[in-house]
């Protein structure tokens, strides 16, 4: 029987799912891969600390030399997070002709190209597939199994915490403050959630999967990026009123070249498949012009389904490791496409507005969207709160920069208290 | 640039699908592949028949060994179907070193293991991805992207025609005649329905779905396999009424190494993503004690979804064609596992019994079931239509042997007309 000795890099959540699925399915993975998978190394920066996981005395370390030095180890599992040091554990991992398999999504999204030539120069394989939304196999999709395709389309709920936090929103009615909280409590956000609810976190994943999908290298600081802290309960409400569930939306289209890359807020019809993605789970929807409609649906995060990717990976990288062909696979870089601007994007938009109850002052809106070109499709109008009337409006498909104009004016009426808020639509 | 000459066997829906497609996104499958794909010979019984599509002169052959006395062929795609000459055709291709793309279910799903040992023996690929589901990546995705998990279960909406007929009951209320008959107008059912409505063609892919996640050469002729054309609409309204739409399912199941294989209609939970996958589209859940819960959902036929498949496995072959790793993967050797009785198995039963209007009848009917061991979850008797009362049980979980025990009891009685229907209930 085959031996091979791997080493892992970060001893968290997902490094912890890795270690627990090579030992209850060694089995499988034996006959799957036809290697016996040793552990030899683990990475981690206390060595002291209680993981709740028994690892063999000598595995764990905080000295990677112990793991660069040592030519018997072959593959390397960077599971740490963020560019430095990683970054620069993969490439000294590389560059001594070690495999790597990482979950990176930072690394990856900012610099999946360079790596990925980088691992084809020197023999060895680059898997990710942990990198966007846990254990389902959506970069192994894009990359091998959609191939023939120009894709058009991927729309995805690829953010597991701001998705537990809508769903409590939506189904218990409560508020954002304190579904964040909940959260927390039960470990799907982090003490410091600005990543995932800023949407910083979708915003690397989308990355990925447009540049693989679309077959350029997205730079991410040209996503646009809108978190969910705006999102009230009242506007959950009245999107379920009118049919839709709010959702934070990673949305890539490719329009003869020219890319809408956008995360954010959106309201998506209660009959799409996505619009029922809750709790922790991630959906990628998909629209290729030969295949059509796809969709995959599974859970985006914890350490087993993470950990069922990563290990997954191992399991490629050994069975093809006699001879690396296309173990390094990015197909970000094929062409050269342009960014859309945000105010170029054509869709359709919510518009809550808190108005004084004054005679005349919906006409004087719907007056100033219709001179700005903004079409409306529905209008509701509110008893009024506080003295305040609620308006809300769903436009028809239209430019962003209408938008802008026609909420500018609008903003300058006397009878217009608050643009409350203004979350886009997406249509399929 | 490199050049590459493939065969195409067979020009039917699929076949036109693949044309298109190499057509249609030349530029994208030539960056992706590395190579500029040339159809040098398409295999068909009969050259003169017009099937829309331009192929240039002398591409269209009905002698066979133009392909495969022709060295300068690497790859053959066989869109024939059934297993004779198909599997003919595929040995000789292989054994004159040339990869092979397939869709053949029947083939692969009866004889996978030795054409894959074969193909491994010659160092040549054999890929199968359209086999099952259409352009859904589900073959790839046990393959390579699960091989970490342990699959504890497979459910499947996997065969179009079935689930568009029973879509057509469900919403537009039409009898199965009718919507057979309108399934047949529109393309999604063939002339002869045999093997899509009595459930072959899901037990083919069943077949292969299961010896690819269960390790094991599943036998077809193990699967248990009924049909749809007992279902009514009536069935279809009662279900409804208690929460459930009816599916035809394809099942798989491991426990402990012993295997329920089973394909047949089934009540599944209304709160269910697979209850919501209606018309042509397929869908496949898949259980992993890693991964958890994941669905793959897309359209499982037509010309290009299928076709999508087919392109992409030929791009992977290119890919792959320098060294030929891992280029024919077929997991269904590893274990020996049993197929469980069906008497054994082990769910829920949807019961619809006519009774004569005679007091006392529900009684002695319910009584038979608790000395059967069956206990009932819901019972509804319904006004009588014709001098017949409706009497719809749906059981908690049981052993089939006792609802088969139970039933032979309770045709048994005079008040009993006639037992409508039973039918498995999914629960997830």
């Amino acid at each position: 029987m085959n031996k091979v000795r791997i080493a892992i890099l970060g001893l968290g959540n997902v490094g912890r799912g890795v270690w627990k699925i090579l030992n209850t399915n060694k089995e499988e993975i034996l006959k799957r891969s036809g290697y016996d998978i040793e552990v030899a190394k683990i990475l981690v920066r206390d060595a002291s600390k209680d993981r709740g996981i028994q690892v063999p005395e000598g595995v764990v370390t905080t000295n990677p030399d112990e793991i660069f030095n040592d030519n018997t180890i072959k593959i390397v599992v960077e599971l740490m997070g963020g560019i430095n040091p990683a970054q620069e554990y993969i490439l000294k991992a590389i560059r001594g002709k070690k495999h790597v398999v990482t979950a990176n999504k930072a690394l990856i999204s900012t610099n999946g190209e360079a790596l990925t030539a980088e691992a084809r120069e020197h023999g060895v394989a680059l898997y990710y597939e942990a990198s966007v939304a846990g254990g389902i196999p959506i970069i192994h999709g894009i990359n091998e199994s959609l191939t023939a395709n120009k894709i058009e389309k991927i729309v995805g709920i690829i953010n597991g915490t701001t998705n537990y936090i809508l769903t409590k929103m939506t189904y218990e009615g409560v508020g954002f403050d304190e579904a964040l909280k909940e959260a927390q409590a039960k470990g799907f956000a982090e003490a410091d959630p600005t990543s995932d609810i800023e949407a910083y976190d979708a915003m690397y994943k989308l990355g990925i999967l447009a540049s693989l999908s679309f077959g350029t290298q997205v730079d991410v600081n040209n996503i646009y990026r809108e978190g969910i802290s705006n999102i009230s309960k009242t506007d959950i409400q009245y999107a379920k009123e009118l049919g839709y569930a709010i959702k934070l939306l990673a949305v890539g289209k490719d329009e003869n070249n020219k890319l809408e890359l956008r995360v954010h807020p959106a309201l998506i019809p209660s009959s799409h498949p996505l619009s029922n993605v809750n709790d922790v789970y991630n959906a990628i929807f998909i629209k290729g012009n030969a295949v059509g409609d796809l969709m995959l649906y599974g859970k985006g995060a914890g350490e087993l389904p993470t950990g069922s990717a990563v290990v997954s990976d191992i399991i490629s990288v050994l069975r093809n490791a006699s001879d690396y062909a296309e173990t390094a696979n990015y197909s970000g870089g094929y062409w050269d496409k342009k960014v859309m601007d945000m105010k170029d994007t054509f869709t359709r938009y919510y518009i809550r507005i808190s108005v004084k109850d004054i005679p005349g002052v919906l006409g004087r809106i719907t007056t100033i969207f219709g001179e700005n070109e903004v079409s409306l499709s529905s209008v509701i109008q509110k008893e009024k709160k506080e003295g305040l009337v609620q308006i809300v409006l769903l436009t028809h498909d239209t430019h962003e920069g209408n938008i802008n104009n026609a909420i500018e004016k609008i903003e300058e009426l006397n009878s217009v208290e608050k643009i409350e808020n203004i979350i886009r639509v997406e249509e399929f």
